[in-house]
């Protein structure tokens, strides 16, 4: 893929996550350091940002051109409900990121805010593209070929339709052949295997919606896939509804952090355990690495007319980078025009489209 | 708790599985030479079992009177749809196997047979437990607490009411009270965390309903829990609907194969590597033992008036000397019994308590 030259404006909500601007600053620091062509608009409480800024910038050595400090009075918190963000936090740094999106000011917010008030005012301000009901999350799990599957939907939806599927299964393909150069990226529907009990209503359905987009070639249809195909990367993309995809995330993470709990309490009990540590460090550190999630950090919002990008709310500044580096490359890539080129290229049975 | 001394027998789907006799007979003779208080029923094709038996039963030192070859014409496949195995095979291993339950010839029934059929036979031969509309699966997965978390339903159920839930939840309750020897085992509901999409309309009611139920005393309700809780072992049983629980359980076994190849192909590499990997071999086998599914195999079929347990098609004679033992275990402390009592002592809003 030909690396595009035009420079490369993102919206960073500074006050969102767990950590707020102890861990957003230092991520785009680092994050302007290792693009040159990259220029941040960091925005949140004036005062805050720009004394944390300020310290920074000099260790740093980042030009002030490269920065600019956009207020935002307010904070959404982790705990806010979805109403009290959009109805009553107006001015919040997460509301003021995505108007920069919507004004054309930044190509990609990033937001490591609450999920459900970051949908929703996403979806607000920026509205989703033609023949979309609903954005969808979508973020990468490691898988055993060494890549990563993307997985969507990852939460903001429960109750799908199967024409909410079928969109998901478009809007992932399009931003797999666009962020992975590849341009058949296979999709598979998330179900379970066994045969009389073979998936709801919902799902089976879905499976008839996503053969006949595949027949048509607006998607590369693989067709149903398990839960342990997420890992083996049976399917470039799999697709299921918010709350199954929430779960089977969740429960990879924390089957994960149980693993490496052991591991480490294990190779440090006795001398005999601590030497094999020793020796065993470089595997334990690949393994490490492979099964770090902060490495897959960075969920993409997609179908909305705008460009969002998620990061975990309790990820420090290697995580919140990661999510930077995921609203770079599909900015610099033109994630937006292409995702809304293949949407309106494909047959859609949407109600949303025939309204 | 105390043992009971009463000889337990087992009703053993023979031709079950991916394997059939080659896994089940040599798990069937390791588990007469563990066990002297118990008898097994062995069912099949008579000529089969009974050549395949004659060779083990002399190698182990079985005494005839502990086995009884049950015949049985007929095998339900791996994909055979549930209407074949339940209306055309009525000779079938698998279903004269539970008949022995039906019959009070043996106190449990264990197949590795496919999971839709079994509960579908199961269901038409022992009918349901009063007070319960749907029987679940409900299997162990292991937790960061070194312990195993009970989680339930495994796919049995898709599309669950409010009330299934609150069913699943007192019977799995009985399920752990009896085998742990826990009596007040706590209860997690399955969910989404992001507070404005906060799961769906039914998993908020359902939610409802286990909280009053945890008032009356009937459960030890915890509240919701996320998917990592089940690995986290937060609560001692996790309820959810049957597709989000196959889901949960097969990325798990995903991500834990992954890791496992990741494990050996790493330390493979290499002289240094493979010196590592020996000094490393008790962490290492600890972690594989903690993690190896087949230790888990034996899932319960919970809310029928019989005891049936189901084991992993693909099972190794291992992993279905398991089921055997998760068999055993719930026969010889009268599970049955007491999941009914637990029932008959709930307040059950389900509408089939009603009708």
């Amino acid at each position: 893929m030909s690396e595009p030259s035009a420079p490369v404006t993102l919206a960073v909500d500074c006050m969102g996550g767990d950590h707020g601007l102890s861990t957003t600053l230092p991520a785009c620091a680092r994050f302007l350091q290792r693009h040159p062509d990259v220029k941040l608009l960091l925005v949140g409480q004036p005062e805050a940002v720009s004394a944390g800024w300020s310290r920074l910038k000099e260790a740093a050595a980042i030009p002030a051109e490269r920065v600019r400090i956009v207020p935002a009075s307010e904070v959404v918190s982790m705990e806010d409900p979805v109403e009290i963000a959009l109805r009553k936090k107006k001015d919040s740094s997460m509301r003021v990121a995505i108007a920069q999106v919507k004004e054309g000011q930044a190509q990609a917010a990033v937001s490591a805010g609450n999920t459900g008030a970051l949908m929703a005012i996403a979806r607000y301000v920026l509205k989703t593209v033609e023949g979309i009901d609903r954005p969808a999350i979508a973020t990468q799990m490691p898988n055993a070929k060494g890549a990563a599957t993307t997985v969507l939907d990852l939460g903001a939806n429960v109750d799908c339709t199967p024409e909410h599927l079928l969109q998901f299964a478009i809007m992932g393909s399009a931003l797999v052949s666009v962020l992975k150069d590849n341009p058949r990226p296979s999709v598979g529907l998330l179900n379970i295997g066994e045969e009389a009990i073979k998936g709801s209503e919902t799902i089976k359905k879905a499976a008839e919606l996503l053969g006949a987009a595949g027949e048509r070639g607006d998607i590369n249809f693989y067709g149903n896939v398990e839960g342990n195909d997420i890992f083996k990367g049976t399917t470039d993309i799999v697709v299921c509804d918010g709350f199954v995809g929430n779960v089977a995330l969740k429960a990879s993470e924390g089957l994960a952090s149980m693993i490496a709990s052991f591991l480490k309490e294990e190779f440090s009990r006795g001398v005999f355990s601590k030497v094999a540590a020793v020796l065993s460090y470089p595997v334990l550190s690949a393994l490490k690495k492979r099964l770090d999630h902060r490495r897959y950090n960075g969920a993409a919002l997609l179908g909305l007319r705008g460009l969002v990008f998620k990061s975990h709310g309790s990820a420090d500044a290697l995580a919140f980078g990661y999510a930077l580096e995921s609203a770079y490359d599909a900015a610099r890539h033109q994630l937006l025009a292409r995702v809304e080129q293949r949407i309106q290229a494909c047959v859609m049975p949407s109600p949303g489209a025939v309204a």
